[in-house]
């Protein structure tokens, strides 16, 4: 069983990560902190120096989790049936999600790319990590011809990650899956996805 | 002319307007737009009762620039180039800004989605707005042969909006337009825009 101070800490990342990620970091004080957490200001501060510090830990834990949960979803009978399995684990979750919160990455890139430079780059390593999984999937998918073969791979997971991230903004601000539903259908139609690797997921 | 209570107006939401595209709504504070503006505490509240109303008025003053910039922009010898050209403007401009700033619009659906209603709804507003116009065009492309006709125009409407918006949150944060770029070199390929619309736009 971990330490009393290390459970402190991880309920304090826990609380924290879900008040970033509906209300944004700038909007979020110190004092929604300590409601969300219900730890003292002394123990807060016990364990980081301040809001800065617990930003960062959250998204440093946050690109775990996420980065575990593509691999995690990236499997199937074939690198096309991976990336079709990818995409429908992503519109569970932010259905699940009520889509409520979007992308904490998204949303950190947003605030923080001309303001906040060390957020900047670890927001830009986590999709540049979520890019490269994309990308050798999408090469084998095309080695097998379950994916068109004439633009590059890397080209079409960035172009994937890009429709994505706008598709959640706009399910996000509309409360609805239509666009991130309907984007997976559009994506995977462009991509030429194989039809028979293809999931019913609606 | 107008008399100076408009110009003074107009000069706060000018500099408002740049002072929020930079930094977000949520991280600046009325101090801020005091600095930015150079006009007095008095000045500014006898404009705008508060930071939510200066926010408002900057989101409909660049709806109606942006709606305005992308009508202008969709010109051309077909329907095709006339997308084409929307194309090269929305990077043109977003280069000429240094990837600074990204998208007013989908910088506050971030911000807002999940805690301000108002301004959600009239960026909500916006996009589709802007989808519609889009919509309009390639549904005419779609019949002149210069677009792929086997998805409805809405959809790949919709599509190109997220894949722009995703696109330009990855410019931004990289501070490099190569993710736009390329983001608009996939769509040309993936859409089947017709090559003899398309101008060289690198």
């Amino acid at each position: 069983m971990p330490p009393k101070g290390e459970l402190t800490r991880q309920k304090i990342l826990d609380a924290a990560s879900q008040v970033f990620w509906r209300q944004g970091f700038s909007a979020t004080s110190i004092n929604d902190l300590l409601a969300a957490t219900g730890v003292t200001k002394g123990s807060l501060y016990f364990h980081f120096p301040g809001k800065d510090e617990i930003g960062l830990a959250v998204l440093r834990q946050e690109r775990e989790r996420f980065l575990a949960f593509v691999d995690a979803s990236l499997s199937g009978s074939s690198p096309g049936a991976a990336l079709d399995s990818f995409f429908s684990a992503a519109l569970t979750q932010h259905r699940d999600n009520r889509f409520v919160g979007g992308c904490l990455f998204g949303n950190t890139a947003l605030e923080a790319s001309d303001t906040a430079p060390v957020f900047a780059e670890l927001v830009a390593g986590v999709f540049a990590d979520w890019q490269q999984r994309l990308q050798g999937w999408i090469a084998r998918a095309q080695e097998g011809g379950e994916i068109r073969p004439d633009l590059p791979a890397g080209q079409l997971a960035e172009f994937t990650v890009s429709a994505l991230e706008g598709a959640i903004m706009q399910a996000r601000l509309t409360k609805q899956e239509g666009p991130l539903a309907r984007c997976m259908t559009t994506l995977r139609t462009l991509l030429n996805l194989k039809p028979s690797v293809q999931r019913s997921f609606q």
